[in-house]
């Protein structure tokens, strides 16, 4: 069960509207990378989690806290778009040649949709979808994931952070900023646990037996571009991270087949074949059979 | 530029058809973590690449491969889907029941639109999209993506290599976790390798001067669900990975503001307000000037 | 801020597994009327909304419910693909023939990608997508689409208490049917209020000046299709329910306009045209002049 | 079947081109709540309807018309695109400063794929969408997302309205304005005569025997959130709008249940357990089970 | 304008219900090709039209029955779906063997969200799409999508006939496979027209000047692949279809240019670069840069 | 299996940046029409064709150069990128009133999501997708949807052409253009060919015995539309293209059927019907009965 307390993490609250940038800042509320992915995507992990205890504990407790960022980013777009220029554009810009900017780079369905209001979408209009959101229940997969987010997400608010000079953007920014070291810090830790305790392990899922896979191309990087410093670094050579096996550099594949022949479907797929029959017997003969069928 | 060579980097051959599991496996050729998510994702790490050398060879290198891995599973897919069953359900379920299996579970796309071909999307039939890529230009983070889809892939892999007990199938999965698994060391060991160099830290991305953040919070776990395990983990107490600080615990938050009045955009935007206006001059007057607008 | 208990707001618990059931589920939890889309939609109409006090209060409220509504539907939903079945499809068809429709009827993501738990999709795997939510600023425009949505998803949870006999699952289902029937009353009480107070009326925005509106055209039912039982009902005579008009009856439109010329935007769009200068001076000529631009 | 006639049922024609509005414009054509949804979903309702008679003429009948508005729409559109700026972004600019904005605020797409002519994306060009349509084959549920979308889309067409002085563009809002206050009234016209008739009644679905759902909770608003003005409206006590009950109001839930345990599916789908088969027996052992499976 | 009569162009009744089919039907009605694209394309291909008369005449001929089309798949599906098996799986599998098949098979989302009604999606539940529609306001190039979307369309609904042996949707089938017919034909004949009289030629759009295009390379055939029966067409040697040239037959790339180096943009968008200005002055000294912006 | 060297097929640097450019460009990487479809499309029809030899080897051989067109408007728009706007809006546009076309006109994700890097998108910010790609199995079908894809995407590069005057962009199209060229010019060959071979006929599927369809149909121009230039056009009378027939011309349709009566699915869709059971027996008799379901 959520409750939800009618203040705010931090204060959010722009120095004045700014519609432009009201649209920009969606991308970390509906983004792949925003805000509403990861209150999901640590929910539905904990909603899935196999396990009970402190690692479900841990993505409920950051999950519940992300929702709240997803308030307060919403409540500040409210404000940045408060003002926003609703007239006829050439009017206002004859006024003010500094609006042409700002006609042309808000959101508009901002104004003629949400009257000035927030959307579950991103800094270019795209609807916020289902499949941002990762949770395959091995936590060594998942809490990588996590970090990828933290990770994306903390850079495209710094980003954001020059795109403005408004302070109290800033402030809310600078608040998310630290949450978003914060969290990059907890899923490192909680990964390096994982492996440290041996629950899971790499490579990824670390269950299931090695010796079933191909192994001897486990650990041979195979480039497949001509790049010439290809070889030149801790992925060709030396130790494997996974502590199974050594690193090997090979030019191109080391294994390969004959394509196999063209597959022959049925011939009421009406596909493009050699047509022996057709050929043979004529095309009123496959025609024939075809009816009956 | 690419060259094609008319072979196969392993052999992709079913012993026999079987068009549910060529349904299966469309998700690790079109799903959110199949191979045209990692081959497209890696190509356009290196088209945006800010650095020459080791590190684009690198994601040229192994983004090329993926394109192979592509034709593999498209390959196989078409040679599972080639006797799939296209007639009357009915008859063909009295003939053999297990076919009622079959019918209900495969892509009706598959034989309708493709005529038992394979196709660019997952295996609930939802379309490859572009937005399952990711390339922000800093390497860390990307490099912690990679490893990510690396490992969601080889996951995905081993589940499915469960569903099948067809030699010729599970042949090309055991290659391809072989090749997951050596990818997933390859990223991890460049973003170890990009941390001991000092080109990028923790937290990402490094260069945002941390003093900006709002410091107070940047290391403090504040758990929003009510789990009694959540302080018991590395990531509530003891040193932080990226070295820079120590956790600690908090029950909810340690900050907290008011949220900020409702906005009062303008009322030709229609939406419900106190209308003042409304209430002291009359619907009328609003009316009025409104219809002067 | 959103903070989290670890429990449900009811008993969420089948009598036995059933993957296929689990997929249907699906659509109350991620379809465009479930509880992602009730719970989101709330969220925002409250963050956006223009009035503080007792509406914000009301979407706020029952918003934070939903969410938690989504936290019953995903429990349930992983517990019912508990025992999934994993293997080889013809070898468990053979086994029990009932497990045919099983293996045809799943999610088959629900396996590959999630492990056997819940995902943000409607039961035919369509990811859920922000353009779900309406939240215009509008309240008697919002309850409106606020208790289509209660009366939509409580339509759909009809539907899905007759395809189970499990007593577990109807438990859940006959509690979400109950807060259905509830929150459509209170969507329709607060409507209603609206009304009453002159807060908003019909049509709706109220404010626009109606008489802006081309009025001839206010009131008429033209009737574009030959049906001839049109004409009899409250729509098409009789009071208006806006209290401002008289319906009348139209076979057909009542006005109408010769289209437009067609367009003839710039020759270097290269649509086709009459091309008179083609014509006349030949493509040469045409040619000649865009090769300058 | 249709018929078309090549007139349109309201002048459509702008006074001078813009490509700006031509862009905005397109929110009432292609969006959620534009003419296309409100044609197809009404011709889907009678396409699924299960009465025949005055209800299927009716929906028939305005869903007709709202195909002769999508083509007034796409016209009108076609015009405004007519003199779009095309050339290079900088010479115009420095031609006339006003042109800034238009360069900025156009669907590129406008001028790039269609040459000028209008397209069925809404204003932020996303493409309309099938799951825009609701036809659930409850007339009351339905009616009542009609009246909706009636209300959704006259608000939208309001915002549009001040966003232009263009007298032709507006002629043709003013026209849509009043038959958009026709359609809200004729949707609840009939949604009234269905509950008068006793056809359906609230709580949708009527039909569905209330004393199968859990109702304890049937009229208890729970109020989830810490607003306190929730209990200050007619949603929270007296009589309900359905006339089956009385509203109570309560601070927070009023049933709760602990949460399941957590789920162990099949170790071979490969999600993070306590595992106790790997810590008695060890990892070897669950791979050796899992290779032979 | 559209005007409807409560007529089909032909009969489209079943002789008995069939869910599964219902849903494989669903792809020529929502799907890519489906009816709803050829009747919206054409559509648009007659509003955005810039010459009056026989092309326009024609287009919106042939849209405006390809609407009616819609509707008589719409009908027909209902039809098949009125007697969906809507109970729990394990009962109705033990009484008829058959029914495991029809449960695994059927769009579930027919009966939870339509009750047993069409939707506007294809046959895997992906719902139908704006992008879909091709109107670029080259006559030429459009007519050539028309063929291609009723060659495409054609295919599917031949298919289509083969999965089915009721006589009243076979019925139905093969009138619409006669109607493909004659809308192939006619899209050819419509090009062909343009071309004869000079309209629009080859290469599309023919009015761009020829001697802008790179010249060298435009009737080179440049083969990537290794397959070495690629220079033995008509594609590879002899003239161009255009008239303008001759093919030739080249192994590879005939130019190539180094790839340019990586781009530098500004520090504050935090991507990984070489980061001279770290080396030389430390990375506080870039942060103390940034901390100023 | 592919290859990449790391060459460029030809120059793509541009003179100088342009943001709003490079949002324009990526129009014909990855649109609906853009490179990336091509590339894919191709490669799926090798993947999916039912003949080995020349016609795979074609498609192979023209798709692999595809995707070197990706990675050359890829790198091109990375470049010009590179000096994207960044700061705040006011203070640039002050200093240079051009600025305002360009930070409205950008496609924002590119700075804020890819750090001044391309994506998979088109210039509207939308996602790739993989219904993008059409491969029927039936190469009349295909070729034909080939030569539209080359089409249309020249005609997308023409346009381009003129909304530039930087010369090293011009440049890289005038030698996309040329490709173009030549590509159309390849798939109406290997049409050609198809057809004079007798491999594939009009009307595609050529297979498909045409006596199953519904034959009084087949030639006839049944219009729709009341335009009266419809009849004149070598669509209208005449031999057709297939060489099966002689066109007719009607003016609207030659046959039509009654709609069949609507549709009584099981109650428990709760649906509106007549209900004649909810009449005589009342609803509690049903509801009784629904109860025990």
């Amino acid at each position: 069960m959520f409750f939800h307390k009618q203040e705010l993490q931090f204060q959010a609250t722009p120095d004045q509207p700014d519609a432009v940038y009201g649209r920009k800042l969606q991308e970390v509320l509906g983004g792949q990378y925003g805000e509403i992915t990861v209150a999901m995507q640590y929910m539905f992990q904990g909603w899935n989690m196999h396990v009970p205890g402190k690692y479900r504990d841990l993505v409920f407790g950051i999950g519940s806290e992300e929702f709240g960022h997803v308030e307060m980013l919403a409540t500040m777009i409210a404000q940045l778009l408060e003002k926003a220029p609703l007239g006829v554009t050439e009017d206002a810009v004859q006024a003010d040649p500094t609006v042409a900017a700002v006609v042309g780079g808000t959101d508009v369905q901002h104004a003629i949709v949400a009257g000035a209001g927030a959307r579950p979408v991103d800094s270019m209009g795209n609807p916020w979808q289902g499949n941002y959101v990762t949770a395959s229940g091995n936590l060594l997969a998942d809490f990588t994931s996590n970090a990828n987010a933290e990770m994306q997400g903390r850079t495209q608010v710094s980003r954001l952070y020059h795109m403005t000079d408004d302070a109290g953007v800033r402030e809310l920014l600078s608040f998310l900023l630290a949450r978003d070291t914060m969290h990059q810090n907890q899923w490192l830790a909680a990964a390096a646990e994982l492996r440290e305790q041996g629950t899971e392990q790499l490579p990824v899922p670390s269950n299931f037996p090695q010796n079933s896979e191909h192994t001897p191309v486990s650990y041979q990087y195979q480039n497949f571009s001509d790049g010439d410093a290809a070889s030149d670094g801790p992925w060709a050579s030396g130790p494997t991270p996974d502590g199974n096996g050594t690193f090997s550099y090979h030019d191109g594949p080391t294994t390969s087949a004959p394509m196999p022949p063209p597959t022959h479907p049925h011939s009421r797929l009406y596909g493009t074949t050699n047509m022996p029959d057709v050929v043979e017997k004529g095309a009123g003969a496959v025609q024939d059979k075809l009816r009956r069928e």
